[in-house]
């Protein structure tokens, strides 16, 4: 290696192990430090009310002067739908592949964000050298083009991160693996390989994406009505596969969505997604056309698509609703925690007459490989030390299995969670204890100002509701001068409760007469008495535990 | 047909159609009503803090005098769960087989409810005559013992309905199908078929319970340490299977869970299980035992097995808790609308050092059979029409597909939602209109009294939280006595945003203060004004939508 003589490397995860969703890695070469991907998370059903979640980076701000550079794998939310927060706190050179980059620069112009850090574009030939590392890349497949895995040589050995990949063997349009490379990048030595555990449970291979658009262009030729496709905005492949298909059976192509209008401008222009001439037409002009003339293409606000077609289905959707005939793809799989939502959306499809085109043929496959897929991957890079990353516990675990069905000790695989550091001397891996690490929960405008007292109030809310307790007292009086009153939501019919509501409205007139009666003119005490009190007779009562604050107005 | 001329039957369902969980059939021959099951169902996500959920009765209240039955089915929750909130309102008699009626007896036990309707014990071979019916059943496999379907002979024709069965023909234990009789049912003239949908989407054949016993037993031989079986605490079958491979591997069993003891209590109690002498310890007493000598059987509250290995998991469970070395069968399926809490589990047993044995290997199986059992029922029945049951609206038009592929048409197939009434009139069928049915919701221990309003608050409040403003004012000296004071709970934290609630106090004292010298002295619209400005505001500077309480109080 050319490379200078390296110390001490640390790899760790800021996000991406322990969950899908929100992917950074963050390599430490001696002082340098290289963070890989910033992406954004999907929240999970226990946190109410919350938009997105991103990586805590706490760490990375308070060393911000050694960040030599940041590196993004492909367009994915997941992967870079945290650069402007990540840009808002931190300066640092961007690097990415021409799509990637025009992907990352439209979040930034989302969220208003202007940064000064320049924006690389690399290709998957190029060579980044720094101090003390060299960084080079390799085509990968993906649902998205321009997908790369990085590879950060130094002077151990190289550290190689795949981000999301399968092996298609024939793969659709302009993707092509780059096999070659990934050997050499594996016989010149890999010290310490990171590779994506989603699919780790999966057996066998993921189909050929070429298939799902020889299935595609089948369903949209047979169908007799309009044909609506639901799909990821961020899906450029499906997408092209669903403009060929529309082309072919001549429709005409209409987009509801503005994240798929957004995404498929950028995808055009950079010249990733060809669309044919005269092919699209606005939405509000497919009255002009027979049902069979019609293909629409449409994915919801967060490039998700089931929220979009649901409405669609219950006749509630602006622009667009199904009607009997409709033919409609979902070339989609469900995110975790979606499940619900996914299969009462089908139904609804049904109920409103469409014909339901999803599981039973293939139109989707996941854009990561298999068990076979990560064994190859595995071969190929022949790892010294190997991190599955990219997947909940039970992934990175059953990855470690397969690493080990191929020679990989479990004592050379690290089941890390966020934050814990694989810390690289001599060639010698070992834990290097801990960095900093979280969640930072966006609602709204706000960045982290919902944690997790905030979260436990919605909860307690959610499950039986509120009741308030207000009374306005004299102190010097010693009397009450207004009040009890008690108001209630989502706690109980109040038309229906009155007798309870009047015996609790007693209650806490006692309560506090007593108080008064007794010198007790703490507040906290009288609030406390009266939650307790309340508390008791309500559960008793309904056997629910409303959440009960009581308000003490002072004259 | 020795049955009296019959002129009109009607056929709905109150629940069990447009989802999975509380079943309820009724057949109506002419004045006769006869009710089939009586259920509840696991409440969807966005039924916030509900408990259960029971098919609205109120068609049947009031038509009390003509119920001459209530067939219970098998003893599942989904077909025995409300009965103590049915047998509170009505009053016919309850037939069943003897596993079902001791299960369903257990129910009013832990309602406290006392029932003056008689509970008449059935076997497969009985017939019970009523005036215009003559009423037989036939055995079906299930993964409870002692299920049955049942078969409504008039003079028109019989109305059948399977309830939940699959063709298991190598089955496990006592269970055995009644082929022929099902067949003779056929032949005799089936007027209209309700069938179990369940499954309905999926290919195939449902795989042998036997088979499933020996993987069980499999596994637990193997096992090192100890082994916990999570499973349905109603899947008497599944017990059966782990008791017996306990007992060859020579383990002591351990019972987890209120649910699981009460209902091997009663199968066992009426011969339904075989629990070999010695087998089963206190809970208390493992310590006396080495690891590879334990077997735990478990389940959850409402006999759910999830959320009890959750918690043994983070090992915040009251009793047993997993550690490093364990074998964690879960012997179950996902429930709709819980696969991330499955998922979540399945991850925090992984962390806790558990080995994790669920869908890899074929530990469990459906009760329900699949396309090729769904096509053979069909077939055996031979009925003049149909109507696909027990399913989302998705399975119900899957099974219509099969019903057609079977030669049944579609204008014989009936989709029907609740309520909707099919009417048979000589022989054919029409639809009949609607009769009224709803969801009662059950909270804690109010029954019906959350409706549509508290949940609809529960979810607003569950989103961004809730902001009080509480003001006393004299009308007389028109003005602010005390406050306005603002409470947050939920929307954002308070230290963090003192000078957003500063300025929303503020606002509120001039809209106060405004409204005052304007003479507007109602307090509703004072209290709409309150409202407006700070929805407004707030969703300025926040893009958060709390709910707003403004509360007036009067001296």
């Amino acid at each position: 290696m050319r490379t200078k003589q390296v110390e001490k490397i640390r790899v760790f995860s800021l996000g991406g192990v322990g969950e899908i969703g929100k992917n950074m890695y963050v390599v430490e070469i001696d002082d340098d430090i290289f963070v890989i991907d910033a992406g954004v998370m999907f929240p999970e059903d226990e946190m109410l009310g919350i938009d997105k979640v991103i990586p805590d980076i706490t760490y990375l701000v308070e060393r911000q002067e050694r960040i030599k550079a940041i590196f993004l794998t492909h367009g994915h939310e997941e992967h870079i739908g945290a650069i402007a927060y990540v840009l808002k706190k931190i300066t640092a050179p961007v690097y990415g592949t021409k799509l990637t980059l025009g992907l990352a620069e439209e979040k930034l112009r989302e969220h208003g964000v202007t940064s000064s850090a320049p924006f690389v574009e690399i290709r998957s030939d190029s060579e980044v050298v720094f101090e003390k590392a060299k960084v080079t890349f390799f085509r990968t497949i993906h649902s998205i083009p321009d997908s790369v895995g990085i590879s950060i040589h130094t002077s151990q050995g190289a550290i190689v991160y795949t981000s999301d990949f399968k092996f298609d063997q024939t793969p659709y349009g302009m993707n092509r693996v780059d096999l070659g490379k990934m050997a050499r990048i594996g016989e010149q030595g890999v010290l310490c390989l990171l590779s994506d555990s989603t699919n780790a449970e999966k057996p066998g291979y993921t189909g050929s994406d070429t298939l799902v658009a020889q299935e595609i262009a089948d369903v949209v030729y047979n169908a007799e009505g309009r044909v609506i496709v639901a799909c990821y905005a961020s899906n450029i492949t499906r997408i092209q596969q669903v403009l060929h298909a529309a082309k072919a059976s001549g429709r005409k192509v209409a987009i509801v969505g503005k994240s798929m209008h957004k995404v498929m401008d950028i995808a055009v222009r950079l010249g990733y997604l060809y669309l044919p001439d005269k092919l699209t037409i606005s939405i509000h002009d497919i009255e002009r056309y027979e049902d069979r003339e019609l293909l629409i293409l449409t994915t919801g606000g967060h490039g998700e698509p089931m929220g979009a077609l649901a409405r669609m289905a219950k006749q509630a959707h602006k622009q667009i609703n199904i009607k009997e005939g409709d033919t409609v793809i979902v070339a989609a799989s469900v995110m975790p925690g979606y499940e619900l939502l996914f299969s009462k959306t089908i139904d609804a499809l049904y109920r409103a007459g469409a014909n339901v085109v999803y599981g039973q043929r293939k139109v989707h496959v996941s854009g990561h490989g298999c068990q076979e897929e990560l064994k190859l991957m595995l071969n190929l890079m022949k790892p010294k030390y190997f991190i599955p990353v990219h997947g909940e516990y039970r992934m990175q675990k059953a990855h470690a299995n397969l690493a080990k069905a191929v020679g990989i000790s479990e004592e050379r695989t690290f089941l890390i969670d966020k934050g814990d550091v694989i810390e690289f001397r001599n060639g010698q891996a070992r834990s290097g204890g801990k960095v900093p690490y979280g969640n930072i929960l966006i609602d709204g405008l706000g960045i982290g100002d919902v944690g997790n007292i905030v979260l436990r109030d919605r909860r307690l809310l959610s499950q039986d509701g509120i009741l308030i307790v207000v009374v306005t007292l004299s102190k010097e009086a010693k009397k009450i001068i207004a009040g009890p009153e008690i108001i209630s939501r989502g706690f109980v019919y109040v038309r229906e409760s009155e007798t309870l509501l009047d015996e609790a409205t007693k209650m806490v007139t006692n309560i506090v007469n007593q108080c008064m009666q007794d010198y007790i003119i703490e507040w906290s005490s009288l609030k406390l008495n009266i939650r307790e009190a309340l508390n008791q007779f309500l559960f008793e009562k309904t056997k629910r535990k409303p959440m009960i604050l009581p308000i003490i107005m002072e004259i």
